[in-house]
């Protein structure tokens, strides 16, 4: 027996998120079922970050506890092409073994997520699915100021999930940055955000208000209320899943 | 009868290319449904850029002559609409009314194209039919200075497809640049050109070539030798079509 650790890629869009549940297809099950292909069976696939239906992932991290001693390339290389053969969106980045002492979720100290926006009326082509179409144009610096007011340790209950399951509201917001990528002429906005956890629906709810900021809808006090209400009642509505991304994670 | 210029954006993956054909999807086709639905019949929508099948735009230019007196932006509207009811993965991005002596083909001075690469073992994901897989790594600086030996006037015969309809295979290529662009940690070789015109398949059998150059398999000197050969049969396997994007039209 001995622990691997997986870095993960995945387009979420035919997921209903990372954790397995029965009868829909997870990130988990696509994982689980390609190491049950290689003869290991019922092995738990252990993810940092428990992402929503539809949350895109560059860097998810994982580890399992496997029966044979797998050299890492030739697991990760047997893995991808039983994903493909399944016709998973899933693929193993790295691969490496990795000390029992290490644990995907547990040992994090630090998740990066980033969220993606495009404004424009034409719906979306070759970024569909992957950046949220908001019809108005926003004010990127706007967004950035009233996202600085969000830093540092507070109670996040208003911009938390009622199907949240943390013990506590209380969370660290280290970075919040708004800014534009320019993607040959394409300008994307891009939330970036890093923190040691965060609450269910967390970084889709500060989208959401961040995005009502960016319309002119609130001003800075208008969210600053919203925080200081704790109150879910008071967050804008949340942004859609398929513009967030898992980007990496840290230990 | 009024002329009507449009900007449009596409994912290519289901298309036979731009190019209205007998039986199959093509985006040409699309936009002319679109026009029907709008009572404009029998429209032909002409294009800066006879795209193959699978290739992606960002900015095709096409131009058609339509009975009713549009307001340009309603008209843009319309054609989304209808486009997305039709599940077309075509967005108009921008719309304008031009005089009788624009014409989006003939009056091109200009065509920017990229082709991106993704160097990795594993599959891709989110970038799945938006970029080449390349499994092995590519000298980047050794294909930008290799790029640098086609500029210019020259017969490009070695880079034409044998389908290919031009007159003369004499081309004058502008710009010819390769780069890494890096998305949060994953890196994008992108290939980014600007010709006036150019040959059938001469963007992906130049970057088959510039390929074979990053593996280390050829030199320049290959690279020349394949050049001067003027012959089809020199040039390495041509890329794939969904790396492709047609980026820009100037006039």
């Amino acid at each position: 027996m001995a622990r691997y650790r997986f870095t993960i890629e995945y387009d979420g869009s035919p997921y209903f998120g990372w954790q397995r549940q029965d009868n829909v297809p997870s990130v988990q099950r696509a994982l689980e079922n390609a190491l049950s292909k290689l003869g290991e069976e019922n092995i738990l696939v252990q993810g940092a970050g428990r992402t929503d239906a539809g949350v895109h992932a560059l860097g998810q991290i994982a580890h399992a506890d496997l029966a044979r001693p797998w050299t890492p390339f030739r697991l990760m290389e047997a893995m991808n092409a039983h994903l493909r053969q399944a016709e998973e969106t899933v693929s193993i980045l790295n691969c490496e073994k990795i000390g029992d002492d290490f644990h995907a979720r547990f040992s994090a100290i630090q998740r990066h997520y980033i969220y993606r926006i495009m404004c424009r009326r034409a719906p979306l082509t070759v970024e569909r699915g992957r950046a949220w179409n908001v019809k108005a144009e926003l004010d990127v610096t706007a967004m950035d100021a009233a996202a600085k007011l969000l830093l540092g340790e507070h109670d996040f209950t208003t911009f938390r999930s009622t199907d949240c399951q943390a013990k506590s509201p209380i969370k660290v917001l280290d970075t919040l940055d708004v800014s534009i990528r320019d993607l040959h002429g394409v300008e994307i906005i891009e939330i970036s955000t890093t923190a040691r956890s965060y609450l269910h629906n967390q970084v889709r709810s500060l989208t959401g208000c961040l995005k009502a900021v960016g319309e002119g809808r609130w001003s800075c006090d208008d969210l600053v209320n919203a925080f200081e209400a704790r109150d879910r009642s008071a967050c804008a509505p949340v942004a859609p899943a398929h513009g967030l991304y898992l980007v990496s994670v840290s230990y």
